[in-house]
């Protein structure tokens, strides 16, 4: 059952990567982090998944918690997050701020102290405003180091990023995992055609997370990039000139276009998904905080007026059909909105969306194991020796 | 301590079964297993028990998820679920619906997939609506083969029903190990004389599977069932006649009374429990589905004032009188609904209740380990080597 | 690495003490425990402190339920109770009463027992009403008993007092321990100054628990302790008559003051704290039996008002260069109300809070280990055997 030399092979590659970089850290954004840092974690998601598959328990913790702070709706990262925590070992807690006193004038300094004496993991979630997540995400990160300097905490717990307003680095890993195992290894990434392209959804307000997290990793990695979108529905600048940086530096291709039908054509891989204009997130962040309840009525009309024009955007056979060979590989974070489906118009035709629906619950899949990696990554610091640990000590997951 | 020879009895039993058709399986309906499928359950149930009181831990994962999914408000089975989870070594996140973006378009298809990478066993309740319990379990059920089947999913999380529109088997079976301990085993059952009579309630749209699957389950073992009820609430018409079949086949008896004085005399057992009629529960679920919320009032309003006339139906020390020498074994399902305690009138009589308290409390605690051997049943083929495998690795529950 | 020395100082430590009183009892108030059980508990939460610290697994349970009641909004408690089950590997879940059929009738008597059936502890907060807290421990413990003694239960559940009206034991207890970590001992406690002052701030009806746990824990060790509070903002007085008498029988002091300045001179150890006055607290219990909504709004202005005249009682610099050589130990049970921090006008001067911000991190620290020691104390008769296996066994934490 076992094929060792498959596991050989695997370790060796672990091997060959500087991994220990990441020992010690968050996973916060992809782009603060090395190559070597980006193929470890990936490598070591791929080895635990291949030894959970050959029944191997990969625990890492006798007792310790995660801790998740969800504060926006969460179905598919929260079952990763808590998969990937019970994997190692971790009972999840869920931070709900209603049921705590943080509404009377705690600090987040205070509060995560409190709450990570017996802790090893936080993943967070804060997707809602530009120019908030990622900055919470560096206030607890600022409060964990407090306290671990000054003796409060006995381990400085890792905080993952389950998604900001930067950057989705679990959902952008996994992708990346998925794009390895379709073409066959790193090497193979380089020169291939995605497309990440904005589709037409009957919501507003989506998160500029996933598309940014996409072409400031890929980008990494010599793909050749396009990105797709209606006039005025641009995403954060610095980071699209950081993806511009990086396409030139791997030697990869990056170039932005406002037609689908051009951005799909020799397609390798096609990620057509909505989001929202990074224009109107600034107008909504600033209406928000003045509490502008009228202003945000308004603007949420005017964006969906907005949007309504463009319901040509969206992923028909006709446009899969200008990829290469017609058969270029779809990908969708999901849940996709599904013409017909799940909506009246959507990101996608109910066929299109059929035909390559197994392919995108694989590239989902990857996410607890992605999460995993990152938990391990930042706890220990010599990856082979854990793996080589791991199978020595032979302890099964399914004990019967 | 460890009584040596109960457990030999207890293990030369089980191995008298064919219980490896639970294998693979899902626990949604009693009437879909064999009897050797259902004698396996509890045989496994009492050996969990045994061991479990004998400080055996019976721990059959590392790690590995147990999801909830209440669809309606609960304790003792939220609780049950939770211990058996527990007790086998899994950790349990709720699928809170609240919580996640199935509102936004998700189909069950995709969702029961993204939560299910890591997932051994997923426990349902559903039981709101006639006509929607059962088929949402079989929907999931379809979700999961069809992810396992496509190698989305590394394992097939077992699906066991905590209550749907037809039947109550997590119940009905923890009852049956309470007949089965009351009477000294399951070869006492035939002939033994139960009632299960519908008792006065003040409120309304009580499910129909506790009794439902009482009847559906007792009459497998040739029991002499009376199901009495005033004239009107009837139960789903094929579960009776099902149970009628049944009652023939295995030498029972099955009849419907009017009057709970007639059905109680020379009962061995009593089980007088609320429920709704069929025709409301039919009614209420097309007003539903049609959004008339004026008509659920009136509906309510009407099902209240046809139960009013029925206050008589309730359990008296004189109707107990009228059981086999005065001493017939009273069962519920709890919370019961008990005159001047937890109601102006209701389903039993204070004095009644406190004298069956503790024997009801007894009945509700072999409901962990039925579950516990619901999931277990369902994910090793070989029972009788398991519970060799528990006791031969002698892993303590309680360390010190 | 491990401190041989240390850990035998402090396991010969624990054999001096009495230690069996504790084992299948409850902790519910201080002052129903001998001297031996409370420096028991401290002893036994040292050592746990000690061995996680060393990488040691001080698991105790290899199944089990941790059940926990918040009847209140609570962050660390909550945090603390499910930190210190894990350690000690049971499973935590939250009993939320509004997601449970207990408003359809159900009795404390048979919920208790229902979901106990595979649990080890309860941890309970109910800390709203003045009357109500404690005896809701006392119901749950008799039905808890009463379960256990009629064989419903396999194990009688423990109960923790996670904050009643009374007192709040696992803080007074993290708070001794901070003490005797500081001072270097129990015998060094003995004639110190501490101060448990009032303190301003814009919220009511903040409870009793916190004083009472002060006073009545702190008497029993000989400390000189001094109650400051405006003329008015009693305590109950049973509570404060038992405080006194300890002070008595301990060689040690208690005196009542209405300034803090008086209070604060050559003070060791100042705790300056809001709470509601007595009185308000009676007539606000009152006021919510007889659903009286508007009382209560008048009652709320009455008391803010009142409070806004002793915005003067308040954490100054000034104030604390009247202890002893200005550098008294400050307490917080947090969160505190920050002047100019967390709210306008509060309990303590922002420069105050800083300079004690770490210490009051620490001593939050030992809230989740003294409930680990309260729970294996209530579980374990013999504690040096248990530590003992502990240190023997050498079962890591973390495992790589």
């Amino acid at each position: 059952m076992f094929d060792n030399e498959k596991f050989q092979q695997l370790l060796s590659d672990l091997k060959q990567l500087k991994s220990e970089n990441l020992f010690g850290k968050d996973f916060l954004l992809t782009w603060e982090k090395s190559i070597d840092d980006l193929k470890t974690v990936i490598q070591v998601s791929q080895i635990l998944r291949f030894l959970r598959n050959n029944n191997y328990s990969v625990k890492a913790f006798d007792s310790g918690l995660a801790i998740s702070i969800f504060r926006d709706k969460s179905t598919r990262t929260r079952f990763s997050f808590t998969s990937a925590s019970d994997l190692l070992g971790l009972q999840v807690i869920d931070f709900d701020e209603k049921k705590t006193q943080i509404t009377h004038g705690e600090t987040v300094r205070e509060t995560m102290n409190m709450i990570s004496f017996m802790t090893e993991v936080i993943g967070i979630r804060d997707d809602m405003f530009l120019g908030y997540g990622h900055q919470y995400m560096l206030d607890v990160a600022k409060a964990l180091d407090d306290g671990y300097a000054n003796g409060v905490l006995p381990q400085r717990p890792s905080i993952v990023n389950l998604q900001c307003d930067l950057d989705h680095p679990t959902q952008a890993m996994a992708d990346l995992q998925h794009l390895v195992n379709y073409f066959g290894g790193f090497d193979q990434l380089k020169g291939k055609k995605i497309v990440m392209s904005w589709a037409y959804s009957p919501s507003y307000a989506k998160p500029l997370s996933v598309p940014q997290g996409i072409i400031g990793l890929m980008s990494r990695f010599g793909m050749d990039i396009t990105l797709a979108y209606p006039e005025g529905y641009d995403l954060v600048p610095e980071i699209v000139e950081m993806a511009k940086a990086n396409a030139q530096r791997t030697g990869g291709n990056f170039r932005i276009v406002h037609s689908m039908e051009e951005a799909f054509k020799d397609a390798d891989v096609v990620y057509p998904k909505s989001w929202a204009p990074f224009h109107i997130m600034q107008e909504r962040t600033k209406l928000l905080k003045a509490g502008d309840q009228k202003g945000l009525d308004e603007l949420e009309k005017q964006a969906l007026a907005e949007n309504a024009k463009h319901k040509d955007w969206t992923t028909t056979d006709k446009l899969m059909q200008l990829t290469k060979e017609g058969k270029a590989l779809y990908m969708h974070c999901l849940p996709a909105d599904i013409t017909g489906v799940s909506c009246e118009h959507g990101e996608v035709d109910a066929d299109v969306f059929e035909r390559y629906r197994i392919p995108t619950y694989v590239q989902a899949s990857y996410k607890p194991y992605i999460i995993a990696a990152m938990i391990l990554t930042s706890k220990f610091g010599n990856m082979p020796a854990v793996v080589e640990q791991i199978v020595n000590r032979n302890r099964k997951r399914v004990l019967f």
